[in-house]
């Protein structure tokens, strides 16, 4: 599985994180081979946080784990494509319930088109994911 | 708009373009300060080629344009989701409708699940994009 995988010089792969029902764009984060293993065996979600630098069990916290239903590869190798479930419905740390909730209009001014459904304060106990 | 976007590195930003009909993954490729301007100015999807680090005008030889409708921006601000009508039904160089055609399967190989539509040498006059 792995050696198909050309991770970057920093030893990670974007991932897409796509519902698997309505096909919405949910999320994009980072996976290094050890996320990816753990997710393939737990068929959880599981990224690299680059912030923090350390593997990040989506939903560890707050509960809104990621079911992964199937995962792809992009004909580069470079870019994961998972299908997944996103229990509790947010799966952005802002409380929304995907990441891309900002759109450009024509005006050229990003405009933010989605509600926070739940208060981050409220999803996580202590700090963000 | 540009300030709003963070820029890897090397000045470049990741862009997912997917299908505006069937919300279909099509392929993901990268876009510097330039390409994204021209992607707004004219809508069709203009990236940076990594391999050939300059502008590639996504479909110029080809054919295959991608009109974009929609341009979101993620929450970090490093990643950017095109919603896309695909000329030509063919987003991936290799000839097939996306470029995400490998599946894992349980025994934890990549399965290809989609065929070739289009010979790519039939698509380029000469060479790939």
């Amino acid at each position: 599985m792995l050696d198909a995988i050309s991770f970057n010089e920093a030893g990670l792969i974007p991932a897409i994180a796509q519902d698997a029902q309505s096909g919405q764009v949910l999320m994009v984060a980072w996976m290094n081979a050890e996320a990816l293993t753990e997710t393939v065996a737990t068929k959880r979600a599981v990224y690299f946080s680059r912030s923090r630098q350390k593997i990040w069990r989506k939903g560890e916290e707050s509960g809104h784990v990621q079911k992964v239903h199937d995962i792809r590869l992009d004909c580069d190798g470079d870019v994961l494509l998972l299908s997944v479930e996103q229990i509790g419905g947010i799966a952005c740390h802002t409380g929304r319930k995907d990441c891309f909730y900002r759109q450009l209009d024509d005006a050229g001014q990003w405009q933010t088109t989605s509600s926070v459904v739940k208060d981050p304060a409220q999803i996580y106990g202590k700090g963000h994911e």
